[in-house]
């Protein structure tokens, strides 16, 4: 039943939170004489936040988000070398290797035998354009979707452009909110494998999750053995 | 003989180049003090060059570049106050109200009749879907594709993508480099309708753009008339 197979890619295919993690960790250090820990990650989600409405997703959008937060925290006494630092680390989120997880070459290689294989990420172009090409995984995908964002909509929009049957359209993704639950309202099957860390913006009530009809693994792993139910 | 025509977006539907180069004034009257215009200029598209490597085209990355500059021209000098005003030229660039060049919607509509209208644009995700919206003009295109670069590959995939036969495609747009040369390398058709102003970035020399076989037109109010020449 199950012809395309989609993937989302940032922490789904490789670590990706992790290098915000740590960039917010240098932040804080950085911003430490201003102001305490809990103040600076609110007031820098708060302009994460107002920016990813009109900028989008990803590094640059989160970099500007710290030159904001920097001269809010400190009452507009931030320096120029401390400006410059914060666009280093930004820069270090972009720069830093990409490390895709244990296994998933083969799993996609695997799956690539009996289904045509997407992958659809959200955020910068550029920058999600340049994480596919470094992870390698590329030429294993037939369609390749960079989204700015991810609701019914955008589900609809490609299952039309490709005209792709909602139910035989399976997405994968650790995330709920944008990986999930707009798949199943699209018609569509999803399958969610949770990340260590989910992104205060990803999260979902408890609630929201637990009616969700949607199958969920611990590892891309497993992904095989659960198709294959699925399609039987 | 033409199937699909398909058009460039910024300085080709509406005005683009002219809200960066506002944006380049206030910037070189903010930095005045530090450095001449020319040099200002200079270490500005620097830190631009490089960073559309790393980030793509955009205000995000102008901004970021001109952050930069600032610091450097500078010697990092910058006062928190004045990056917040330059983070302020960079919001403004992306929400002062798009125009529309006059005649724009009528010739879409009246090609649309005849055949498949396509949108090439080159720049952030966000920031060219937000363009598109705000025109009004995305309902007329079939096709909406937003690219991190306008090379030969970028129109070979497009057409192989959508099995579009290159001599059944023609591309409009202002930019020799980006929407004519590649475009006749890949087998199409392309006219050019120069802008009054040309980035540096996007410049071709005489020789180049004397030796590619396209036509020039002076306003997009001409194209009916050129394409029945050209399906004749």
């Amino acid at each position: 039943m199950i012809e395309v197979i989609a993937f989302d890619a940032d922490d789904t295919l490789w670590h990706n939170e992790t290098r915000f993690r740590k960039a917010e960790e240098f932040f804080k250090s950085l911003l430490g004489d201003h102001a305490e820990d809990a103040h600076i990650d609110d007031v820098l989600y708060r302009h994460e936040v107002k920016n990813i409405a009109s900028f989008g997703y990803g590094a640059k959008t989160f970099t500007l988000s710290m030159v904001e937060a920097a001269i809010e925290l400190s009452h507009r006494n931030i320096s120029g070398a401390e400006v410059e630092e914060i666009i280093r680390i930004g820069n270090e989120i972009i720069n830093e290797p990409l490390t895709v997880f244990d296994g998933v070459q083969e799993v996609l290689e695997f799956l690539k035998r009996d289904f045509s294989l997407m992958v659809v990420t959200k955020g910068d172009l550029m920058e999600q354009e340049n994480k596919i090409r470094r992870s390698g995984l590329g030429p294993l995908f037939r369609y390749t979707e960079i989204v700015s964002e991810k609701n019914v909509e955008t589900y609809r929009n490609i299952l039309e452009k490709y005209s792709i049957d909602p139910r035989h359209f399976l997405m994968i993704g650790n995330s709920l909110k944008s990986d999930v639950l707009p798949v199943i309202d699209a018609g569509a099957q999803a399958i969610h494998i949770p990340y260590h860390t989910t992104w205060v913006h990803e999260q979902v009530p408890d609630h929201v999750a637990a009616a969700s009809d949607h199958l969920e693994l611990k590892s891309l792993e497993d992904i095989p053995a659960a198709v294959a139910t699925l399609t039987r």
